[in-house]
């Protein structure tokens, strides 16, 4: 199979040249575009949205509809694998996702396994391959997990928290039990991203949402290692392409050499960090993916224009390397119009660099 | 007047030999001290328990009867200076604090001026009065302010926030209005402060809870710069004494160089920069303050006693520049067993490591 007509996206991650930095949106498809929610409304609630493979897929394509993006990302929710561990997932109305038992008893731990990510996520692979060919090879299909330090600080949280007193408790007192969780997590998250590979995604990305909460010491211990030894099981080639995988730790500015030597091929930024400064630091190794504050969409087309070409400049001269992204998820009150303004500056100003 | 008996707080920040690591806890009189909910049960409600100085004096010296704590710090909340600005706080039951006129109109941001601190906020400088002559001489009491980006979120904000959308959209379509909001802020804050020395303070803090979630770009310019202001423009010495000041960011570690250049003589850290690493990258410019994770704290009084001699050996040798802190508030769900293990942990094992 070849590579997709547009494949800027996975040129720059494999540091291959391309004429104008590639960029998609994390959340890209989400509330902030109204046919999402037109969709999101006749699937009843989000958790059916995110099992029905065609809904699924409507919606994934829905904001390359609108706009140049370079690359579609699965439609999905990071808990669904711990949802598939039997945990129980729900969404209480207007808050964020709990689960109905939260993992904090020592027997609990012990009797967790790996779910088989085709028997118990059938309906993540579906929507991959359903995607993958309502896209008919016009830009590439990025799939994605929840990095297992996240996935388990929702499982012993129980839901969202602000000082992960649980999950921090069990990590001081009892790391044999959060390792232990861990692991298990890990096997699942690597066997889930694998199969979504063999689906038909082209790239893969790990998303650590609140790695960056943990102290230096206990980041590598508990986070990074474990992305590691994911990044270590991913199947690496599918139909003689490459399939490259991302790697993004929210708040982890701190580390970026040590996120960079994990064997990841790109590295995700948040806003807190000079892209410039970040390419100094570990560009030699990794493509970096990046990195505007997602509140400038709040502004005027003229500013997110002018935020967006600083970035740009900031990464500096050279054809490849970098993927243009947020820094965080989009924000449900953004104007889709920002989104117009930001694509355009993205590629207008990133083709005029190259010149 | 001289120094504190125990002035080994204000010689670690000044970078004085001292016979051990001093420390001190932020938010030391808090929830998890029985002895503390009791006062505030009294007090009726929280914001009555601020602006009572008989009670914050009560309060203030709580954990110094229970805790060899080498410091006291005023009780109060950091949102007394807005208040004072007319803003209107006040406390949604079980919920954190709230203004009752928000400040996001163009009228309003230009009527906004800086309060007389002895005139609205003389509750304030009468607390830190009676502080001072309750501790006898004992220990420093520490005055403290909130950062002017920090207070403006909660200002524009109007509460609490996840994304800030409000405060950044601000920042990045009128940057002119957030400047004036924090220009008016930034010269409240001077004179706060300065008030509190005046009364009383033998050291001050700033506290930037949020310049953290700020583009490097947006911290320079919208957080640091002012409270490079606000540090030019405080009293620094009191009756022959040196009146030190500490600036914490909190996320701030990416950007711990610039921080320590803007003339403070302490950069507080949060857990997830290595002490050791810090000390290396500014150590000589200013002394380190903080930086264990305060959820190490839920663990057995051995793990805690481990996990703080780990920053003290990560500080490395010397017999000066660092005070021991956590690196946030301590959590009120806090067991307050684990206060008495930490300080004997750092008070002891830091007079080892200076033999």
């Amino acid at each position: 199979m070849s590579r997709p007509k547009n494949d800027t996206f996975l040129r720059a991650l494999l540091k291959e040249p391309t004429e104008y930095t590639p960029l998609w949106l994390m959340r890209q498809a989400g509330r902030y575009l109204p046919e999402y929610c037109e969709t999101r409304k006749r699937a009843g609630d989000f958790l059916k949205l995110c099992k029905s493979p065609a809904l699924a897929c409507e919606v994934t394509l829905q904001p390359l509809a609108r706009y140049d993006l370079d690359a579609a990302i699965l439609f999905s929710d990071i808990l669904t694998v711990p949802d598939a561990m039997g945990l129980g997932l729900y969404f209480a109305e207007g808050e964020g996702p709990r689960f109905e038992r939260p993992l904090r008893e020592e027997w609990a731990i012990n009797n967790l396994s790996a779910p088989d990510s085709y028997e118990h996520l059938g309906y993540v692979m579906d929507a991959v391959g359903e995607i993958r060919r309502a896209l008919d090879n016009s830009v590439p299909l990025i799939g994605f997990s929840g990095s297992p330090y996240t996935l388990a600080c929702y499982m012993v949280e129980g839901q969202g928290s602000s000082d992960f007193r649980h999950i921090k408790g069990m990590l001081y007192n009892r790391p044999d039990l959060l390792h232990r969780i861990l692991s298990v997590t890990a096997d699942a998250v690597t066997s889930y991203l694998n199969a979504q590979i063999d689906s038909g995604a082209q790239a893969v990305m790990i998303f650590d949402t609140w790695g960056g909460s943990l102290s230096h010491a206990a980041y590598r211990e508990f986070s990074l290692a474990y992305m590691q030894r994911i990044v270590a099981g991913l199947q690496k080639e599918k139909d003689g392409q490459r399939i490259p995988c991302i790697v993004f730790t929210k708040n982890g500015g701190l580390w970026l050499e040590q996120i960079a030597a994990i064997g990841c091929d790109a590295v995700g930024l948040d806003w807190t960090v000079d892209i410039g400064e970040a390419r100094r630091r570990v560009g030699d190794q990794v493509a970096l993916q990046g990195n505007l504050d997602p509140n400038v969409l709040f502004a005027a087309p003229e500013i997110v224009a002018a935020e967006a070409r600083k970035v740009l400049d900031s990464f500096g001269p050279g054809n490849t390397g970098h993927v243009f992204n947020l820094g965080h998820g989009i924000s449900q009150f953004t104007p889709p119009e920002s989104v117009t303004a930001l694509v355009e500056a993205v590629h207008g100003h990133s083709r005029l660099l190259r010149k």
